[in-house]
């Protein structure tokens, strides 16, 4: 039987889900953050400004999608200027990620980021991160399209999140680990 | 059984609405807006000029066609001209964004944004989305051709929208949670 | 059974029309536009100049093909000139936009816009739309042809249009809205 | 049953006319204009010049070959000078377009058009619409070949056209509007 | 049944002529032209120079190949010189145009045409058709390689064309006109 | 049944002659030309130089091959240098040309051409006719290769051709001309 | 039976997980790291950084995703800047890494490093090895992504993990070696 | 019967010689060439150096392969120097050329010619031939390969040829001419 | 039979280990390295730094894939810079090379390597040589990576290597050689 | 039946020897030169250098691989430097000449070679011919890789080779030669 | 029966050795040197370096593989420096070599290589065959990996090789050589 190498591009994406898959996951995009996924901090002028962490909005597009449901490249990364003040130099970047869905759907969204030259490396790594999370919202509320919404993110910051739990019987664990050690 | 990666480009694009899916399609790009998707500010000359937030407008869109009914990319984004005012640089971006549908059809539109350089790296994300919505736009008056429409404007502005609810029992919640917080 | 990405550009257009439907979209585009949608400004020496405004253009578009009958690209754009006047710089832009059909007929047309480069931003938008509809136009007499025939012209300006009528009950609504809200 | 994208440029044009058919459009295009397609102005010399409006030639290829028959594509342009005469700057463009009949045959033909810099957004826009003509001209008379013929023009000259009539019961109406209205 | 784009380019032509059908189309094109195809004008030196008009030529080319038997691009376009004489300007350009038969022979041919700049555009128009006439005339007698035939030219200058008929009731007329116009 | 677009390129040509008109074609190509078929000027050093006129040169390719039996296409153009004597300025150019028959046989030749800038535009319409004789000449003798052979030219510059006759009956006529001219 | 070459780029991925494999994955994926895999330093301003060493998380990947379940590829290295302080040169190196999944999964990571001119060679190396990091984690918690997670952090440091254990007899061994060395 | 373009590129030639015809074509290759192939002229130094002239070759080309049994190519054209002597220049030019048989077996070969600017036309010219010379000589000793063995050189030139035949009845006449002409 | 060149690329790598061989290879890949493959030298401050010589890695690599089991490409070079101290010039250059596995896993990897211009030739022969294994390492514990495991090399320092075998009777031997020689 | 042209470039060589056909070849190739093949001149130092001539090595490749069993292309040329010693400038040259067989095997070698620029012609010819001979010495002894041995370049100094023999009656002779001329 | 031209590049190489011809070579390939195929030379410091020369390295790939099993193509050439002392130029080249067997595994690997200009043509045509060299030598012992294993070198530099055999009677002949010559 005919084998093809699995890490090289298609032309034929094949990948479809059924319309009940497509309902379920219509559904959870739908909805709204819970209060534990809402950050927030002062925005411009001293307002709060709400947000989702980067690595908690990849960790729900795996829970959404599945860890191999959706892709994501770096379409391109542009510096826009440089900047000069006091002697020290500052970076604008640009960066455009694509986001793409196994059956093919895709959004791409761009970031800018800015920082100083001396840690100027922080610039493409966060407008990295920043335009991932820019195009997942793209699908939907669960995935940060809800706190563009100005009456929701009213509501949820009334709503206090409980504290998560932590298990240290259930880590990924090395095998040649003879056992999971006791919590101190 | 053949399978291949779902992930990549395809010179085949082979979904097509059934004739009955695509009448619904076109009811609901025909209708109008809502007044709860008008917002309104103060345009060039102290007019009220209606329109559309992005956040709705994509909402919409996934309403519409659905989250994996279509796909958007930015085609290219062009630094247009550098401007000097006092000592000020702005800078003038425009961006073009494709939408495409999952039968294939597709519209492109451009934005043009300008900033202050300070503050530069709003040009580019603001460009985005503004394309994106240019390009909704041109699928019907549900995604915001009805707002070109001054007669409908006039109207619309008579309209109060009532106030939308909040069901904190109903919001995406981390699993490690254990129950869903109470309402304060 | 074999699913491709519907969202790729695909070498094998294979949607036609029947040569009934081609009769009917052929008799459509054969009309000449009611007063309705006919536009009037001054034009250079005062003159009056009918035109067709691009949200009408879209929506004619809309209705005679269909929302997925028509796709439209930007196939270039081009800074023809920078000009100087009095300190004040202005830009000349160019944009090429393609119009298809989905049985593969297309139609390419240039716009050229200029405008002060303080609010350069509007040249490109504007220059996109107006390409889309004198690409649109060459499709035929109701998509604006006629309004090149001064003979239609001058007939159609004695033609005055009626009020168009305005239903609050049928717009399109947010599902979090418990109800369609009541007239002012 | 496979389905794919209509919109996009396929390799293998299948569509062909029957014998029958060709024999009509060859019979349409040897026809010579009758008087109401010919206009006239005063060229060089003050000589009379008679030609053919971009309008009608378009409405005359619709109608020979149907709206889904031919597309028209603007295959590069080109500024091949510019002229300072008394500070006033003129621009020299010119653009190559295609005509594409549906079995596949094609014509390209360039046009070059030259306008003040002030209003140089024009020769773009001319120059595609006279390369378009030129194109279609060369599909025979009826698309303007005939105009070249001196002894041809000199007979057509001297046929006066009839009045055309204008039905406004025969227009395209948008939907929202109640009925037509009545002749002031 | 599949059904593909027409409009564009297929990588397997198939449309091959009958044996019968070849010997007719040589039969025509191996004939020398008739005395009404044949205009002169006087050349360097005072010598009459005979040549074949470029509507002449297109006209043959429909009526010998068909409307749908031949087409014709613009493979290129080169600025060779600018030449400057006495303040006045000129431009020399060189076109390749390409005639392809429908069974895909085709030959290739390339102008040289020079004008004052102020006229310019006549320049790239003129050169255009130029290597159109010198493309076909390569296809044999017919269309154009008689005339290089010093012999021929002698002998056919010797015969006067009758006058061309017109007939006013076999014109192209616009649907709308009521009735075919009485001769003034 | 599929039909395919004529007029585009082929990846695979399919024709081919049968053994036994491959050896009509090569007895054909093998003769040595007639002596109405070569002229003379006077070359370097007074020596007579005998050559094939280009018009007779594709006469004879039409009728060995046939019309649609062999193609031509310009491969390259290229400006070798400009010479400035006297204030006169001359171009040389170089000219590629490909002749391909119908079962894919090909030879490419170049040419070289040089002319004064004034006439320069002689040089390149020059170049490429004289770079077609030398593609032609490769398939043999009756299409120029006999006149390099200093034996051959000697002997035939030695017979004398006939007159040719001429019939004004049997020349390609316009339709609309109502009967053949009387002889003068 | 056909046998292609196995070093080369397919067009076609075909493997598939079954979904009882995802599930595994998925669940393999989502734990969080054991605290033998939390390696920590002091941050900026003191903090202690808790990541993951690259050797490890190419260790797990290798297990969780088998060592032919996933590829790495370097897709772009670019120089950001060369900064220059007291005569010492440093550069700022970033780069572009993808990971792709054997099913067609890819997440791209950028990476940015800095290192002094004298030690250059450094920046590019450790940037490829960040960068496959910052892929890697996107696929899941166990790679990387749990450290994001500031309370899991707090809680993971108070864990200690167990000694690692080191079996000299079940080491790679050369051939030619007689036998495994007794230990020291 | 699906009939293809017979002038384009395929990419899968599919003619083969058969077992005899190869080891006929070999045996014609390996001869050594008559004496009236061989001509000589003065080289370096006064020796005489002797050497195939360009006609012959081809017409030996002709007569092994048959016309249709080879095709030839330029492959590039270089100019490799400029060079300035007592105010005369001169251009020395290099050429590759491809031979191809009709089962794809090739060689290429490079000339370099070198010819005062004035008469620079004929470097290339004369390179082109040179270097199509150079590749069919690669394919064995009658086409050129045997005339750099000495030692055949010094025996060929004690042979004398005898004169070549001439028949005036035995060539390619034009049609038109009544009869062949009588030998003066 | 069809027959292709095994040489080149093919888009269809069909080779696919079964679970078996996968499990096999996993557990060599995921060994750590005996003593005799694991060098010292000084590193930065006089500590140890243990690694594999590139010698061995690529036997190790032969022996767990097999000759024909992988493959190595070099991506790209690049020179990062040129430094200049006291007169003397060093090179600072990268190499990217690549491996493959038959079944199409692979993984890149870049070194950077410095050296004097004087012996500069050394820098890319020893950059593709340590880019070669840093790509081979991201396979697993066997190929390196188990080297980078602080506690894995302190204990196997602790471990002494026996001395390799030699058999002069099992070396590749020329065929012309009589016999194998005699040990000294 | 389909037939396709066999001047172009084919994906799927099909060709394969059978495995006698292959040890024959191997056999030949494996043979060292007899000593009327190996030419000596003085080298470096005054040292006898023993090498084949180039037309030589062509006939052995012909005579072992037959005239269609191998193909040769020059893939590049290079200028290495141009070099001026006492007002004289010199050219080196280098070119890459690829070398394949008709089961697609292939060697690529590159010659560098240098000579004056009066001469600059020779450099390119001799480099084509020196990397052709370079590039048929990789597939074995008989091709010239023998000469690389200093054993074996001192045996077969030892022996003469005998003189070869010459037949006039066995020349490829021109057909219109009425018989072979007797030897003087 | 289908043929295809066995010279070009073929997207689908088939051959695939059996698992016992694997089996074979890897057997062959694992062999160390036996002592004919060891050189050595005077290195760095005076200390003996063993090495194996390139015409060896191609006899043995020719042996284990075949002259059919293997291939080699130059990837690139690059001119790394030039440097000047004393007036002398030197060249600093490198070169990339690729080898790729039969069933399409292969490897790539660069040399370096310098030398004065004057003898500037030697750099490129030694890197050439280091590269080659040095891809060889990564498929295992056989091809020259075993001579970086200090321990084998100080071994194998104790066994003295025999005397090769020569024998007059089994070289290769030109045909036209009537017997092979006796030894003198």
């Amino acid at each position: 039987c005919p084998y093809t190498n699995p890490f090289h591009a298609s032309p034929d994406p094949i990948h479809a889900w059924t319309a009940q898959e497509i309902a379920t996951l219509q559904a959870r995009l739908d909805k709204q953050l819970g209060p534990e996924y809402v950050s927030s901090r002062a925005g411009a002028g001293g307002a709060k400004v709400q947000y989702l962490e980067a690595w908690k909005c990849i960790n729900i597009a795996n829970d959404v999608f599945g860890f191999n449901g959706w892709s994501s490249s770096i379409q391109n990364v542009h510096v826009d200027f440089m900047d000069e003040a006091a002697g020290r130099f500052s970076l604008g970047l640009s960066v455009v990620v694509r986001v793409t869905l196994k059956d093919g759907t895709y959004h791409e969204a761009s970031s800018s980021s800015q920082s100083l030259l001396i840690s100027g490396c922080r610039a493409k790594k966060e407008g990295t991160t920043d335009a991932l999370k820019r195009a997942l919202r793209t699908f939907g509320n669960v995935l940060g399209n809800c706190l563009y919404d100005k009456a929701f993110c009213k509501e949820i910051s009334k709503v206090k999140p409980a504290n998560p739990r932590f298990d240290a019987h259930d880590l990924y664990q090395r095998p040649e680990y003879p056992c999971i050690p006791a919590l101190p």
